[in-house]
């Protein structure tokens, strides 16, 4: 059994954690952390754990995280980079799923999240923990940055294009939306049910924290810069992202066979049929990615369609496949849930 | 293995069936039938079910239940009832999730339903299959009347107060509310989303199908007719039953401890803790059906609050733990998901 | 012209009156303050009244309240009692949309709502604004203390009951549901679309504020004291109250013509024909309640179903209509919209 | 006065014309077809507008049309086409809000609707009726093609950047988002609350029946054919059209100048502050387009964002906006409301 430890669990991605740990057949729960709720039942506060999970918050300082095989941040940004070097020496692997060692450029990540870095030296050994680009690294790594929900989804869907060199790498677009549990578990009024249900918006259009990771990820694998504009908008749903990528073909191939040979061999990924649409809620609850190829009216322009769950494969599944690759087990242990429809 | 049919697979009784049946270990899935989908494949139709349920509905006629363990009917009312006799000679349990065996009184059942029935002779052995009520009848049942959503939260709410006998049984109210799933995957413009959602109505308040069920089974309990007001409304949610029930107290008692007594043994009926209010997103996806006890202001007038997935534990749920137990199962076999929240 | 300001203009029943008020024929609007947006343009906040509003928030101590003929408080409890007195000093007439002077029990409304009162000697010359009960004493009030949305619906629901003596008043329910507008725009956690959308619950059924003036209404009408159980629901619907009255008759009679027959002069309150269940989204935006009345199964409990507009009826509406009868305009001048459906 | 008719009153731009027309101070309506529902109250079906509209359905054969001044096709595609001719020689105005006059390629409108044109005489006097661009074709025309709801939205959102001529039409893309009431008031499964709602997909992407229209649109203002990549997708809200915009700058100017001037003398299209994100709800239930103007990192790649409420501006509202041109009424007569938020 692997002895897990989380930080941080009053948030969404925090108690999809827990939703899948407690069903994981190899995982033991030993301590999960929290600064404002310690001593209280976790089923007291998320309900739907009354019977599946017997812990009580504890207090960051009391927790023995340093016992656990591996500990998962669910805490905002800025939380990780300050623990993890302590936990590494103590031979603690580290998933974050905040933001902390997701951006190689220390600088850019800096000016894009407000504050110092606490610890520049790990960002460099840190495994961006995309396993269907960095399953190899994934495997021997210490320390993960688990990426955020809109890279998981827009990364996915350009992937197959991007790597068989066949699009205009300077003009993409990444038109994304998002269920509100996305914004997190937090008291704030643009998200409330009042304001957000019944609505549709854009938001961040000028610039969102998502950008240089997704243009991070994308050049890595166009080996040269891409150019990426990227529009986030807020769904009234709860759980889901739908990411609509638009590229200029820059030669004609069958991009059908090129997303099916692509994504054969990964169990995560599912390429629908030519002429399909993939639904948010086709992967409620559940790890899986979604994607339809589209060409509309034989133009130059290729339209990918490509949907996951923001909390699962955008969040709490994907750090959990990675944990899987990790320690050995079989990838898609404990998290092969069928999704919830209707 | 237990080798199971489903009659009738593209509601959304059937494609929650097939989503709790492809995870349980000791079921494989032989036949599903549907006459309008004959021929298609069950995951292009229900997309969550793509890399789960590798199976095409097949013509009722052409379909092998009789060589099928069990064989569930998830088909509007009328359907099992003319086919049940012949399985049941060729050896196949039946578990009805339609109202076709549900009501003893062959006559009022034809009242409320408005059709003659097929088969009244097998309305007397059909067991109504709540366990929490019937666990012993069912463990020896050929034929299943499963309950219906509302009948299975107003029941078990009510159901400790009528065995303890502290209540005017000729005045029970029951204010209910559902999503909108529970009208069924039917082409119908009142349960249009722009017709639903931000909206709230009461409807049936005249008399409604459900009324009836209920009846006879708290009579059953109170060995003597009761008087029911059965309110049900339509809630802008998917999934969820919402039983608000009201009853004169005819004698003061520890009501938080009558519950929780009551249900001490029961693994899918939790009783929360005093004071609290059970929400239903608490049980999204389970077959858990939980329940609060309230006497506001110390009044004579007592509140029980009680929320079940009507889905789940108000249909494929139940429907499951009630082959489990036919089966000599453990009764949470297959049937024990963390509900999903948010 | 009649000078209206407003204190307190951020929250929902202030952008409402905002709304109705932008198109009064009869109205200028001369000031309205906030203290934590003073000198931000309020169409910026409320982007549905840009082109319709063109005032800037304004510090409250700098607003001239005192020169305006009518000042409506859309604050939250505790803030109009502190400043009517000096208004009406100042020959302002005030219209509170909060509770301040809705008790008239000073005690018992200090117990309900935690705080002193800031003068109690007003609250015994304050009309309580529920035009089709107290029509006479508004016109000529200085202070109109303006129903609680809950209130409204269930004192217009029993009234003609009551009024005709012709149930058990020991023991009244109000079972009603609130679309989560109802809670003001505030930031919480519980009201956020990822916790409220897709899930239905009770909550303060202990106790809730809105019970003891529900009852003081009902028991001025009956001319003794009612018991009243009160259980009010959240609703995944931005705005809407939909009341599910029970009562026990004590005499049977015509119950539909009883309801036609008190409201037949009522502009806001509309007695649907027999058999009907009137839906929140057929009053979304004006200033009506509907009302069905329904004896199920010809029992002796008879089930009453209103609905409004929290927002209006329920609050904004409601001032508007008491301003119009104290300065003798057309009741329904400038609140005769049509619902907006779908 | 004007006369008034309505052809095909029982979908949702039926309803949403009557909600405007009741309140209109010039018009009469004088009668409202329906073949299904003919003899039946209006206000029954559509309860929202009990105590505003006194008339009953009346079957298409005995309406007469022929003696109103202006009639309004609130039908199917297919029905304005069989009918105009004869109500013009009457002398009686047309306005047709389905799709059979938008497309002056009576061969391509074959094509995508899939019949053949009943009068292809008649589309090309046709004046298609989005003021913005026609208004002086409006003012003198007998028969109007009331534009689409996308089309609306995408053709202001990109009319100001093809006027000027700096960006590249040969690569414009639509990502454009719209509530569910776009689909119409049918009973079909895909529409449904518990299918639609929680839930995020695009559809049509091989082909939308808007893309000729808004190709058509487009190319007559930039004078030379334009390509389009058009998105359709359905959000979980009743009301409401997002188009996201996307066009490759051939020349830097003043973005936000451009439109504010293109816009200035329109009263019903409201350009945001720079910076902006405008929200669907923020115009629900008026007929109001918002737009707001971005170029996000400075990169040659505009992002417009234009909001409409599909039912009003993209239908009902921009039909009695040109009846105002069409008749020398102030054009914002009857349609002047302030959008109704939350």
């Amino acid at each position: 059994m692997i002895n897990v430890g989380i930080v941080g669990g009053t948030g969404y991605t925090g108690v999809e954690l827990l939703r899948l740990l407690a069903q994981h057949p190899k995982v033991k729960i030993k301590a999960i952390t929290s600064r404002s709720e310690a001593g209280m039942s976790v089923a007291e506060l998320f309900t739907n754990l009354r019977g599946h999970i017997d812990l009580k918050f504890s207090d960051p300082a009391d927790a023995k995280l340093a016992k656990c095989d591996v500990v998962f941040f669910a805490t905002p940004n800025g939380i990780a980079m300050q623990q993890a070097e302590s936990l590494l020496k103590a031979d603690v692997k580290v998933i974050d799923l905040a933001a902390d060692f997701r951006i190689k450029d220390v600088a850019e990540w800096e000016k894009w999240y407000g504050m110092q870095h606490a610890c520049p030296n790990l960002v460099a050994e840190a495994v961006y923990g995309l396993p269907e680009i960095n399953r190899e690294k994934v495997k021997n790594a210490r320390l993960i940055a688990n990426p955020g929900c809109y890279p998981t989804a827009v990364q996915l869907g350009f992937l197959p294009l991007i790597e068989a060199g066949v699009v205009d790498i300077k003009h993409l677009i990444a038109d994304v939306k998002s269920g509100v549990s996305g914004a997190g578990r937090k008291a704030e009024i643009h998200t409330l049910h009042a304001e957000a249900s019944d609505n549709f918006k854009a938001y961040g259009v000028p610039g969102h924290r998502h950008l240089p990771e997704i243009r991070q990820g994308l050049s890595n694998v166009a080996k040269k810069p891409v150019g990426l504009t990227f529009v986030p908008h807020l769904v009234p749903m709860i759980r889901g992202i739908h990411a609509t990528l638009y590229a200029k073909l820059t030669k004609q191939l069958d991009l059908q066979a090129l997303y099916e040979k692509r994504y054969q061999d990964e169990a995560f990924v599912d390429v629908l049929p030519a002429g399909k649409h993939p639904e948010t809620r086709s992967v409620r609850g559940s790890n899986l990615c979604r994607i339809a190829v589209h060409q509309p009216q034989n133009s130059d322009t290729v339209v990918i369609l490509s949907v996951t769950d923001n909390l699962v494969k955008g969040a709490a599944g994907q750090a959990i496949q990675n944990m899987n690759i990790m320690f050995g087990l079989p990838e898609t242990l404990g998290i092969n849930q069928v999704p919830l429809l209707p």
